[in-house]
């Protein structure tokens, strides 16, 4: 993408934040800019910004805008925090910024107290830069995950639109090709909102990665005919005891793998881990309108009046999981105990 | 359906077969008029006319009309049977015409050598009266499987719009919601020519079903969370050994129904069972064009340039599979002997 998909503006343009609105990607390329929060909520809530990690950074620099309009900065973290109940790195994100926020503004030195503001921003930006490293150390890490030749099956869209880097399971796909280690790329559609075959073939396309979509009900057959070396996905939360919430369609491609023996790896920066979310039943899942079901691109696809169901994603558990990549460290079976030693109670 | 989904047009109108453009419902019901045996061929590989039950009709039909209009009916019938690789009983419907038609034409009564063309017409009208009842049979013998306060989940679609009576999966879904036995239809969208959302959905309305769409990846997380009871669908083929070749998806379904230990049940009539195929091996696998998934109703869905893999079926082994309901009797479980009894040698 020639266009970041999130950018900070300073005064005068700003402040503000610059979004690629990745709804309508790749077909038309267009900048939302948010002057304030609320606006920022509305593109969280419909998806023009989108991504665990991503969204982490968008969270932090919304805090960062209510704090440069001097506004209640508590409160802007908190609406962000909730803006979708299953995306645990916008509270993360707006967390950060926010407790740089309030340390400074808790401080003696009245200079200190002045630069509250410029804390969070620093704060936003120290998230985007270790979300940018950690994208690297991930895919270096994984690589040992893939093996000569790999066919590997992605579903959503993980690379970077939604990171700082270069993604997290598609920055391990594009390791691998550059490793020579990858034949083919599979690529998820990813219904409904057809993240897979929009965004990470369009990723694909730019990297000169080997790939072809497929509906997401192909996948099945094609696990069965022997064709698919490797799963790999990303993650919107991890839970305590390692269940993984992820895009939609995430856990019956996880069910599949293991009927068929092809590893299902997991790849996210350790700020997807909810320590505070004991499994996979605690975890809130989205429910998202059913016209994105019934219709496309303002087009109805079902027959008129059909109601849907239409949740934004789905659990796996970790028995189903055969590792999850971190910035850190390859957890490897995943369990409650291997995953504790990455709780820094930050 | 007001319109029905096939009609024979005899003369001054025909000889003609009108099909109800199923690629364009519900939106528009265009009904095309085929008059010669190309524009037939057309029809079934561009998906106007479909589904197993329907598709062996149409080529019974297709013989009758290349009978009337004076045409070479054997090359007719080896054209009709090639239209489309995996549908078995579109050869099955051609070939039942064609028998008819060369006893006809075989006789030393040169008066049942003129009726000909007409023993082929009675044979695919024969063929037609024959699924009505076998659809009715169906329901009946496959309503024992079904428990009080059933949800079904069903893909693709297998109505009165892919047979001469209420339909093979979906019959049995009217038949519990008359019996009262269910509680909610789910309703597979079935990408990527979403003939669930589109097709089955319009009828489930019409019928008063309860029913829902969803996208064809949240079954999974369906069945892990208990709201799935039963699992129903319909067959393009099925092998000797009881392997069901199926729309795409339906596979995939079959794994997670097992690891879920919910029920799979197969409703197709004898005619979709193909003796001469040993095993699912054996079962060619149609595969459609990459803009299937690539484009939707004219527009480009996927980031331009990408290629698609786009197989129309997939094989179901039948260890996977709790049943297959026929129009004589319940095959279960689904083995090589149990299948036996119902091959007539015809």
């Amino acid at each position: 993408m020639s266009i970041p998909a999130l950018r900070w503006l300073d005064p005068p343009a700003g402040p503000a934040i610059e979004l690629l609105d990745q709804t309508r990607l790749p077909a038309v390329e267009t900048v939302l800019r948010c002057a304030d929060v609320p606006s920022l909520l509305g593109a969280i809530r419909r998806l023009a910004v989108r991504g665990a990690p991503l969204l982490g950074i968008a969270g932090a620099y919304g805090v960062a805008l209510a704090a440069a309009r001097g506004e209640d900065v508590r409160a802007a973290a908190g609406a962000i925090a909730a803006a979708r109940p299953t995306a645990v790195n916008l509270g993360w994100g707006a967390g950060r910024a926010l407790a740089a926020y309030e340390r400074a503004a808790a401080a003696e030195d009245p200079m200190v107290q002045q630069d509250a503001p410029a804390a969070a921003l620093r704060e936003a930006r120290a998230i985007a830069d270790a979300d940018e490293k950690a994208c690297a150390q991930m895919a270096a890490l994984g690589l040992d995950l893939v093996p000569a030749g790999a066919r590997i099956l992605t579903h959503c869209n993980t690379g970077s639109l939604v990171t700082a880097g270069e993604g997290t399971a598609f920055g391990l796909v594009l390791a691998a090709h550059r490793a020579g280690l990858l034949q083919m790329l599979w690529v998820d559609e990813t219904r409904p909102l057809l993240q897979g075959s929009r965004l990470t073939a369009y990723e694909a396309g730019r990297a000169g990665v080997p790939h072809r979509v497929l509906a997401d009900s192909a996948a099945a057959s094609l696990m069965a005919a022997g064709q698919v070396d490797l799963v790999v996905v990303g993650a919107d939360r991890i839970a305590a005891d390692g269940s993984v919430a992820n895009k939609v369609g995430t856990y019956g491609l996880a069910v599949l793998a293991r009927h068929h023996n092809v590893p299902f790896v997991v790849v996210a920066p350790v700020s997807t881990i909810d320590f505070g979310t004991a499994d996979g039943e605690s975890i809130v899942i989205e429910q998202r309108p059913a016209d994105e079901v019934t219709h496309l691109a303002g087009h109805a696809v079902a027959a008129a009046g059909s109601s849907a169901h239409n949740p934004a994603f789905d659990v796996t558990p970790p028995a189903l999981i055969s590792a999850i990549v971190t910035e850190t460290m390859v957890i490897q079976p995943v369990t409650t105990g291997n995953l504790r030693v990455l709780d820094t109670g930050s």
